[in-house]
């Protein structure tokens, strides 16, 4: 009889969720708003309605093996979610026993990007790597580090908040972690949306983006303005591939990766991002390490990555 | 017939050897003057004939079963010695290689910082610990990163830079390493004592440090004149940890260490640097890993550390 497991990934903005088999096929899936649930309770309330609903599907729960969750904040030795500043729930919640008190399989969670790290492993970009790091550039910028072919957990099972480490110390802006400069505040959606009322500001060139009002501004509008050679918009990929460019010379001086991987919605802009990303990072970076460490985008999906990186997890429940 | 290990200590200054046995012991012991040498082939030379010197008061060659060798920029993989700041010699040097020639035992290289680690962790500080970074501060600032137990070697053996990230992006010092704002060009000996020429040249304060030459001050007669309590020695030490605790919170954010272990020649001012350390350590830590990380010394002595960290490398040379 043939066995599955389900990868639930839980975004600031989105949840998706599927069941995968054994050769890494999302044989069924669903998703959710994550935002809509301000209470721990009725988010889990409805997924685990999902999560019936589709396991039935497939034939129901004897056939599932184990759960796997990718979670900002997520904590794989204890299961909870904790203190996660991009999530509605506050405080550390015990979700994998809440799931799987509910659903009565063995849950196993992680942080998102540590699962997206597991997926680009086993079926993505970094087959073969055992030494590289998945930055995820979405609502939050996070990151999943593999060093010597096993996830870094740190002591505590929080390691990898390379979206946290300080770019400007001095006028940094302010981060959704309530410290300042942090390069999350620079390189995510919201970021990057910052960076172009910040530019649209104190300069006065034209740009399709002063048809928009500055507080609309997404970094969706930023990616089609610079598809259609506005320069303003340009500018200000630049400045964003500028500043990963710093930061992954930073982590390259730390774990020496044979690639950095380029995961989430920021990744859609291509050549936009990654050529300033690229000259940046070899400009910052040191002279040992020079033209050494790869620069790739995610090979998978962004839905099915998470979802598979989640799910790999699943097989491991107990 | 009792083993020994031979560990190999390569530093800007000195360079320093020793016979370990089994038991962490070192039975013999020898030392030069690393900067005399221009010619890597000089310098082996006379190291080869201490080395042989030495391990015939032991017994003879037949009862050394390694040597292992920590040195700036050594790779571990293929034993090279590779480009090297803070070292006389340039490019690339087989040292390994050139070392087992002529003394006909195996010998593996590495790191002096990952060599200092391993010291630390099976015999000092980091006992039982699984993650943990250790910061050496001497000539140079250098690190070792232990992630589940095992040294971080990164893809190609020269991961754990930490004295090359970069702390000021705008106006940074000019560092060692041709980049400009490395930790290393702040909080090495050379880097504390130009924080102290900067200060005394901005300010009209008394100091006991205006009795020395400006060029002539060294980080040890800043630590002198902070024990006797002069407030621009101790502002100099205030300034050095707070940058050194801003680097250890970015830190955190990568591996989460259960510990980060200070090791070399600053370490000697205790709590003049440690208590600035801590508080900005703490002040810039991610909410998730706050207070979580011990900031402790180096439990061993600073000349035995390094041996017997590179000595250990000795059982498994091959």
């Amino acid at each position: 009889m043939e066995q599955y497991v389900v990868g639930i990934d839980i975004g600031g903005t989105n949840s998706v969720y599927g069941v995968v088999d054994a050769r890494g096929t999302i044989v069924a899936s669903g998703s959710m708003k994550t935002g809509s649930y301000e209470q721990v309770e009725d988010y889990i309330d409805e997924l685990v309605k999902g999560l019936e609903f589709m396991i039935r599907q497939v034939g129901g729960k004897e056939l599932i093996k184990g759960i796997g969750v990718g979670v900002p904040n997520g904590n794989f030795f204890n299961g909870c979610i904790e203190f996660a500043p991009n999530l509605p729930w506050k405080g550390k919640i015990p979700f994998a026993k809440l799931i799987s008190e509910r659903i009565g399989i063995p849950v196993a969670l992680t942080n998102d990007a540590n699962a997206a790290a597991i997926g680009e492993m086993t079926y993505g970009a970094a087959r073969g790597m055992k030494d590289f790091i998945v930055i995820t550039l979405g609502t939050g910028v996070g990151s999943g580090i593999v060093v010597n072919g096993s996830l870094v957990y740190g002591h505590d099972g929080f390691a990898g908040e390379l979206g946290h480490v300080v770019m400007r110390r001095t006028n940094g802006r302010l981060c959704g972690c309530g410290r300042t400069g942090c390069l999350e505040a620079y390189a995510s959606a919201t970021g990057v949306a910052r960076t172009a009322r910040e530019i649209l500001e104190i300069c006065n060139k034209e740009s399709i983006l002063r048809e928009i009002a500055p507080e609309d501004i997404t970094s969706k509008d930023v990616f089609d303005a610079a598809v259609k050679g506005d320069k303003i918009a340009l500018e200000i990929f630049e400045f964003t591939g500028n500043m990963l460019g710093e930061a992954f010379a930073d982590f390259i001086a730390f774990s020496s990766p044979e690639a950095i991987i380029l995961f989430g919605g920021l990744t859609k802009a291509g050549d936009l991002i990654m050529n300033p990303i690229r000259e940046s990072m070899y400009k910052n970076t040191l002279n040992v390490f020079k033209g050494k460490t790869q620069l790739l985008f995610s090979q998978l999906k962004e839905s099915d990555a998470a979802i598979l990186g989640a799910s790999a997890l699943g097989w491991e429940a107990k």
